[in-house]
């Protein structure tokens, strides 16, 4: 298997320059009160398509060669790395194809068609996605980007850490949420090369805590069906993921679905920013005394803020 | 009447900024490019008690000697200003006494309470406040802080528009709300001092467009209990703003209701950032075509997000 080291996350951090934000570093003094710590929040949900997801689909479409990227990418997800690759691909001037279920969301189906990407419906199995993803590349030729299981989408997620570790100094922990693996991932590379005493841990819903169960066990144990808030933590480590993450992780910590909630809306409430339930779930660790985090210094990776605001999770 | 200069603000900011926070510059292409215009949100909704009046409010309370400072500061609001003037008394080791309507929402003591001030209630009626006023600054000596008739108020209010300016340069027009006028007061007076040739326009729902016709009819048309979502909006300008503001400001565009909180979605949705109806008012100005917008560059101070999360606006 081919893994990523700290090298390639500085040629994608050159690589990808141009077409990124370096989102902000927000502190809040109140929450820091709170919880008797200093947090830095890096907001990739003020990154372009909302997520940090952006930096991984924009590194791979651009590691394409130009014969490769000439027929395009594909993708099966409904979620932030559907949109961030319809970006990615628009800005290379590229085609982007888009498998999802004929039952998602309007506004999913929106953010993807509004950049532009080909939309291919399929049944809302996890069977009929596959296939229908085989037959979009048989028939185009476009180049499969995997949400996480790739080894330049990872190293594109480490980057955010990068901008965070090179702007805010000696941070003694980096949270991260752990969905599939890859901000997980690309973050732990990202801090072993660069700042090898900062501990990384990752944080998982309850409800959806293959990762817990996949390092305590040794081997990649997935969720089946996961019912959780955080609708972008739902899916399992990968093969790559798995691998990466066993080696350079602390420890996965898991937190519960109110919890998480609490948390989002603290955030909103005290930082006056709109996170989304995934993008919570590092928080909602930190809130809940899930980590002995007295008097230090802890960065977070604010995942997301793409949230249907026609249904907030506290109305419900 | 001692209207206030530029000078004054430039030793405001020097006062100030070991208490207030350099808030961020965000920008968005998505609404760039449905504007067709630059637009650089100055973000004092990230401002500490969440809105640009902790500046006006610091300045105040730092201006004081230390026998008027020992004997505490007052004043009458519900809003902002109290809880940025208890914070402000607090960092100052000083007393802090707010005098509020008794049916006040409950989150608005919370705030001011949470600050350390005293409340001291009295019945819901303009007159029941300035007498209650008056009774507790005969008691205890402390000084009256106006939200916005206020000279040093009004000079901390301009620092945000000296930190913006610093940061982005050569801006064409530069938009605040106005409700009282202290921020589009103190914003005038830093734009004719830093950048001369950039135009001050004052944004001002219709529902409460007392600002708009005082400076028509050249005499101050207060607004008589006018209803807007726009709850920061809702005061009238006074004899110390409305002399800055004739003399200092291009223009004032009023919006509908409508378009306020269309705006202020906006702004959540692809900013993902959490601002108050009040601050959302210029923004659906530059969305309504109110204003020759096409490739300027326009600075908007976003003065605050404080919003009841469990009562949004476009979910009525």
């Amino acid at each position: 298997m081919n893994v990523p080291k700290y090298a390639d996350i500085i040629e994608a951090a050159e690589r990808i320059k141009r077409y990124v934000k370096k989102t902000p570093v927000l502190t809040c003094t109140t929450i820091n009160n709170m919880v008797n710590a200093e947090l830095f929040f890096k907001c990739e949900n003020f990154q372009k398509v909302g997520a940090f997801k952006f930096r991984g689909a924009t590194n791979a479409v651009l590691f394409l060669s130009d014969k490769e990227a000439a027929r395009g990418v594909a993708t099966h997800s409904s979620g932030n790395h559907a949109a961030a690759l319809a970006l990615a691909a628009r800005n290379r001037g590229i085609r982007a194809y888009v498998v999802m279920p004929e039952n998602s969301p309007w506004v999913k189906k929106e953010a993807v068609a509004g950049y532009g990407a080909e939309i291919i419906y399929c049944k809302p199995t996890l069977e009929a996605r596959e296939t229908t993803l085989e037959k979009v590349i048989e028939k185009t030729g476009a180049t499969f980007i995997h949400p996480y299981n790739n080894f330049n989408v990872i190293v594109g997620q480490g980057t955010a850490a990068l901008e965070l570790l090179k702007e805010i100094e000696k941070l003694d922990i980096i949270l991260t949420p752990v969905g599939g693996g890859g901000l997980l991932s690309g973050t732990s590379l990202t801090v072993k090369g660069f700042s090898p005493k900062t501990k990384v841990i990752g944080c998982e819903p309850e409800a959806a805590d293959d990762a817990y169960r996949s390092l305590k066990e040794g081997r990649i144990v997935p969720s089946i069906n996961p019912q959780t808030v955080a609708d972008g933590l739902r899916t399992s480590l990968s093969d790559i993921t798995f691998a990466i993450i066993s080696q350079n992780v602390e420890q996965i910590v898991t937190v519960g679905e109110n919890k998480i909630i609490e948390a989002m809306r603290l955030v909103w409430e005290r930082m006056k920013v709109v996170i989304e339930p995934s993008a919570a779930v590092p928080m909602a660790v930190v809130l809940n005394s899930k980590l002995n985090i007295e008097n230090k210094r802890i960065g977070i990776i604010v995942s997301g803020g793409n949230v249907d605001l026609d249904s907030l999770p506290w109305l419900k």
